[in-house]
């Protein structure tokens, strides 16, 4: 694997500079709170005082898991290519979403276990992964080309900022295997209610998760985690932050599954995350947890846990406004508005 | 005062129309989180299962108040004029919010203490209420006249929905009034920083506040505590929020200023409440305690505290999201989608 150098983020006196602008608008110091820290993370994110956004793209990688033959989900398996065909037709959530913020969308197919859906693009590397509680659910070479596939992806994508959305049937189950190996936290804390499982169902998931984790010990190093515990549209969405956040491109995360993904992508690349915006805290119970574990501050607190991105397309707002708070609020001097005795 | 008489917002059986309408749409049960709430909330001030927003209309309330001249504020009192230039100028935090979500911007003049500027809407009562430490804040003739200006300001505005906002140097101190003698909560635990106060300012604010709650000690009907407590842009606004509920506007409220103009409606007028929702928490320090003692769960928790009507048009573009998901998602039916197990 020969990942690309992401740039350096950073660079001399740009924070300074942006900060100095946003502490002479006309406002009290500080007073439009985490929309300010927004602003001066997109401004770095792009390496100019005046970040502007454009053609936004939503991407929802799909796949199917060996593991949702083994009762992890509430749903069954065909589910999976049964949203992708209601993403492709407009009526999903994230469909209604991304058309009403203007965003434009895309569904990758990484391996549903189903023909192609016609209007979805051809990631494919097999129809699901292979079941992760009885060996790696899939070998290196899957996911080399995963991560790969989400590489190119971004390279075809036009704009600057790159929405994460997710469809796999089964794939809370990998992304809480993900949480587990990449943290070291209990199992137990990784683990929800996916799309709505109840007690009993959490206990086979659980069960069933940490054969899993036994039978795939020897999984350490991320690319090996990654193959070992990944789902393919994990996998390839990770190869895409990758390639964004090596493009200045802005990332922004969705739930529990997208922030699996972004959290591998650090892990193989550090440095990543700083292209990320979180934009909400999932209802899905781990997710606080991870947030907090990466230093993740999201924007929303909603109690969502659809995924599809539909929390990265309700959150998008905030970022153009928070260009254009940057772009054309007036400073103190300029609007002639007396600053603080 | 003769209030017009609210709507019923409840009608029978559309909750549970709605609901069910919310509960088959092609998602987990509850996926959307507050989302869903948010679009029965819509649902029901409209009256109709398919809730559509037209022409939103973002209002500043802009006023001067006798307490500035005691110290009260970060600011100068100058200041107010100065930023309702900047907001006609197009300069402030508001003015570019408003360009980039779409929503009409009317600056309302309730009271400012210089002359009327150009393109503002002239609601002026008084070139600023009177010291509310020495006595009430302005005449019961002055509150009914407020009251009965923000009810004609909606008549005149299109659209169905009305976004609060406020411009008042010293404005967070008659809200913490009206937070006290509405609430009975301890003074003490109705103030905050406002634009900016340090230790020694808040003492000083606490002071003078209790000044004016003691010399105003007979002012307990609703009426009697807006003049008493109230800001004329206050008052103003909570006959904008009567009207508007009145005609079953959607009513989103911004900070804590614009808490109090909708607390201070619903003591003059109980129910307005249902026609309200919540934008934001601020970080001024007592409003998070108010939402709670209205059960009011704001949308977003960003750590504003700038007013302006800002946190407003952040939350905003919320409101049409909801109503489209709930207007365009499919059912499970419809797409063919297999529900759970």
């Amino acid at each position: 694997m020969n990942f690309s150098e992401l740039p350096v983020l950073a660079e001399p006196g740009l924070a300074a500079r942006v900060q100095h602008a946003i502490d002479h608008k006309t406002k009290p110091l500080g007073a439009l709170g985490r929309v300010e820290a927004l602003a001066l993370q997109l401004a770095l994110i792009q390496g100019v005082e005046r970040p502007a956004l454009r053609e936004p793209q939503l991407v929802v990688f799909a796949a199917d898991h060996g593991l949702s033959r083994r009762g992890v989900s509430a749903y069954p398996r065909e589910v999976t290519p049964q949203m992708v065909a209601n993403m492709l037709a407009g009526g999903a959530a994230v469909s209604v979403l991304a058309r009403q913020q203007g965003l434009a969308l895309t569904i990758a197919d990484c391996g549903v276990d189903a023909p192609l859906a016609d209007g979805a693009v051809d990631l494919r590397i097999a129809p699901g992964t292979a079941d992760a509680s009885i060996g790696p659910a899939m070998t290196g070479e899957q996911a080399g080309r995963a991560l790969r596939n989400g590489m190119a992806l971004v390279e075809r994508l036009p704009g600057n900022a790159l929405l994460l959305g997710e469809m796999g049937i089964g794939n809370t189950s990998s992304a809480s295997l993900l949480m587990q190996r990449l943290t070291g936290l209990p199992l137990v804390d990784c683990v929800g209610r996916g799309t709505g499982l109840d007690d009993a169902g959490v206990a086979r998931k659980l069960a069933v998760l940490g054969e899993a984790l036994a039978v795939n010990a020897g999984a350490q190093a991320p690319l090996q985690i990654a193959a070992a515990l990944g789902g393919f549209e994990i996998v390839t969405m990770a190869g895409s932050v990758i390639a964004a956040a090596a493009q200045r491109r802005v990332v922004v995360v969705d739930g529990f599954i997208t922030t699996a993904a972004v959290a591998l992508a650090e892990a193989l690349r550090p440095g990543v995350l700083a292209a990320c915006v979180f934009a909400h805290c999932s209802a899905e119970g781990p997710h606080a947890r991870w947030l907090q574990q990466l230093g993740a501050r999201p924007l929303l607190d909603l109690d969502l846990r659809l995924g599809e991105g539909s929390g990265a397309a309700l959150a998008w707002p905030l970022l153009p406004a928070a260009c254009a708070l940057l772009a054309d609020m007036a400073s103190f001097e300029s609007a002639g508005v007396s600053n603080r005795d």
